[in-house]
């Protein structure tokens, strides 16, 4: 069986035995077999419990050996004292994917640690294959299978995650944005990054990959197969104990070896993994990614209501080596007749005084088009005042903005959006597939720099030599 | 008059003439009387327009000279080369007061700088100020008295600010939250920054003053004001321009000379401005000043549903010179019993499998209550799952919060909540006005630090000889 196929048991498994269910059920009770059904999964499901004979309705066994079926995954919820006895049981029952969900291992340290290894070359020796533990486990929503101990929503999202932590899956995506599939390697006893990735690679759900990491085992297999996948499928990295003290605890949390930042920031820039600084830029980044062409070049059109959040803008293109060009002389004719006669018209492209003389809608219509036509401009950024306030639809361009983005199809279009009750406009450009808003300024051109930068590894990659 | 009550014509003024009303009302004409009718103004108004007779039921004079009454302030909105005659007529009407909202001036350059350094000069010599060029001029909303063209929202918020742009205005606070005074100093011309602190020092319903500065003209007189002010009042400032392109577009925005930014950030420094990076960070500034106390020390406790969370939380602390520091014997002794035995108790305080075990409300109030009452902490980070779908209810835990922090008012209390629909929590939490819910835990942690160096810059003033 190859490294894919290996974990495509667990995130794909016809049978399931649970060990060590709870007869609790019910708000509260954080019961893994009653998420399992809720998440409405359809495949054979055995619990192990020597006390129940059944649990929500289904028949409870004993112990995994009465179990006559095949079980493609086992997960053991046990007290951590019992986990060997009970991995060296499914390893009996023929048993080759276990995911551990119990706590006290490496993550504690000292005897959990020696425990946790003993698990794990137990399992190695028949070739079985261990998630965590110390583990929240997975999630697929493409099969309505999940392992979490808590409900969870349920997206079908081409973006999928690797994490070494449950945040990142009980997180409901507040900081990801909707997820098709998630692992939480928990403590990596056994399957680690590179393993995962392999099956993402080959996997057809999945067109994003979203990493969590605290510490990697084996950084050079890491490196090449993340070099294999990436220009296949963008890989995004947060990475966290990059500090001292950062590393100690992730030690404590999930036994992890953090290592040096500078060596994970080397690895990231040789593979082409694009590393997030915190959840919020993780969050856009899969945005921009998820729905928005990657610039041809690094020349910014700035469009804007205020000269004010154009200084803004131009300072953190600066930071990021983007470049404000000078608009073509054709686009600054087709918008001359609108503008002041004393107003010099440039980039940024400040329409504020002809959205008042002409109307908001008809100016934004020309402004915006003039500038995606222009072809010294590669993306463009907006800078909009949208009060969602009565009397002020008038400020609403979000269909514009939309539009043009299907008439520019190569040209990236990140909005800022600035104004009460951004709510509703927010969702719309975001909901539409085609624009991304963002809540800074900053926020939206780091989202154009990481796009750029992007674009610039796949085209460096298609210029190499064979 | 000192300049103090010079400044307090602009904002408090009795009798406001209004030169160059347009007759076009209604949405979208960005008419500046009736923004102010709508604002609810109750002073008396003299609309000037030679071609009406009324505008919204109030009757217009075709000049300023036919007006009989004593005019605290002229706003004057005319085509550029209308200007220095009208100011003309306000100075023989003995106007001390005016606000130029007309664009065309020092931003654009040339002529324009020209024409305004004439217009300056004039107002001098009869001892009159001038706010602007190209600006909104001034927001009151404790006089329900506003100069914008755009309709305003109106809090009586203790938040006061000074920028040189419209959007700190007409941006509906979605940066700054609620502002209870603004003034858009546009190109500054005259009266700058130094002149509106000395008015906000003493302003009674000031209590925060929020800066946005593209550049500033006489750089020792605002260093010496900030300095008497800021021991008063927290002073917080964005810096736009900071870069060289940035700059370039400051000067073609407000004609400002943008400067060094290091001079700007060693300023800021010594006068105990506090430089927020960008508009976020702005907010959340603003945010906590205003409802949170001042930590007395470095060390925060930082309580957890996720070791992966704790791990982020270290990460940023270490980098902002924060300490996570053991807990107390005390502490560790009253937690025990919740824990599983092979957990170790620390800080960060992960109590994930307590609440599994005990219930989430219960052991929130005992782990919160247990963190802040330990000696060695001086604030608390919590890192939050708050789910806010159906069954998970339990894990809401704000009333427990917000009591926690009537109980323990020295110590602030800032939250990361993540999950599914946080909007009704963050509302609930921030609305408290005692504890501050951001949206990231490196923000979170960015606002405790700068309490931080917010306490430590009094208990500093406060060591000094006299």
């Amino acid at each position: 069986m190859s490294t894919a196929e290996q974990i495509r048991l667990f995130f794909e498994p016809e049978s399931v035995a649970i060990i060590g269910v709870s007869r609790k059920t019910g708000p509260g009770s954080f019961n893994l077999l009653e998420c399992l059904l809720d998440h409405g999964f359809t495949g054979r499901i055995y619990p192990i419990n020597p006390n129940a004979r059944e649990i929500l309705g289904i028949p409870c066994y004993p112990a995994i050996e009465g179990v006559r079926d095949k079980i493609d995954l086992a997960v053991i919820s046990l007290d951590r004292g019992q986990v060997p006895s009970s991995v060296e049981a499914c390893l009996r029952a023929g048993i080759k994917a276990m995911i551990i969900v119990s706590q006290g291992f490496a993550d504690v340290g000292g005897e959990g640690r020696t425990l946790q290894q003993e698990v794990r070359d137990l399992a190695r020796a028949e070739g079985a294959r261990i998630v965590g533990p110390n583990t929240m486990g997975v999630v697929n929503n493409f099969k309505d299978f999940t392992t979490s101990s808590i409900p969870l929503m349920k997206f079908k999202s081409p973006v999928s995650s690797i994490c070494q932590t449950g945040i990142f899956i009980t997180g409901f995506y507040s900081f990801t944005g909707p997820i098709g599939k998630a692992i939480d390697l928990g403590n990596t006893a056994d399957i680690d990054f590179a393993d995962v990735l392999e099956y993402y690679a080959v996997d057809e759900n999945t067109e994003i990959i979203v990493l969590h990491i605290e510490g990697i085992q084996n950084g050079r297999r890491f490196l090449e197969t993340a070099r294999k996948v990436s220009p296949l499928k963008p890989i995004l990295a947060l990475k966290t104990g990059r500090t001292p003290l950062g590393a100690e605890k992730a030690a404590s949390h999930s036994g992890s070896m953090a290592g040096k930042d500078f060596l994970y920031a080397a690895a990231f820039k040789q593979s082409g993994i694009i590393r997030a600084r915190d959840s919020e830029e993780l969050a856009d980044f899969i945005k921009g990614l998820s729905c928005l062409p990657m610039p041809r070049g690094d020349r910014v059109g700035v469009l804007t209501y205020t000269g004010g959040g154009g200084i803004m803008a131009a300072d953190r293109m600066v930071e990021l080596n983007l470049h404000m060009p000078r608009l073509s002389p054709e686009t600054i004719k087709k918008l001359s007749p609108f503008a002041p006669s004393w107003l010099p018209l440039g980039n940024p492209l400040d329409m504020w005084a002809s959205a008042m003389k002409h109307g908001t809608q008809a100016m934004y219509k020309t402004f915006l088009q003039a500038l995606l036509e222009d072809e010294g401009v590669d993306a463009v950024l907006c800078v909009l005042l949208s009060p969602r306030i009565p009397g002020l639809d008038f400020f609403d361009v979000s269909s514009i903005l939309i539009e043009a983005s299907s008439e520019f199809p190569t040209k990236p279009i990140v909005v800022w959006p600035y104004g009460p009750n951004l709510g509703e406009l927010v969702e719309k450009l975001n909901s539409s597939g085609r624009v991304v808003a963002l809540p800074s300024v900053e926020r939206a051109i780091q989202l154009l720099s990481t796009l750029r930068e992007r674009r610039r590894f796949l085209d460096l990659l298609h210029r190499e030599p064979a």
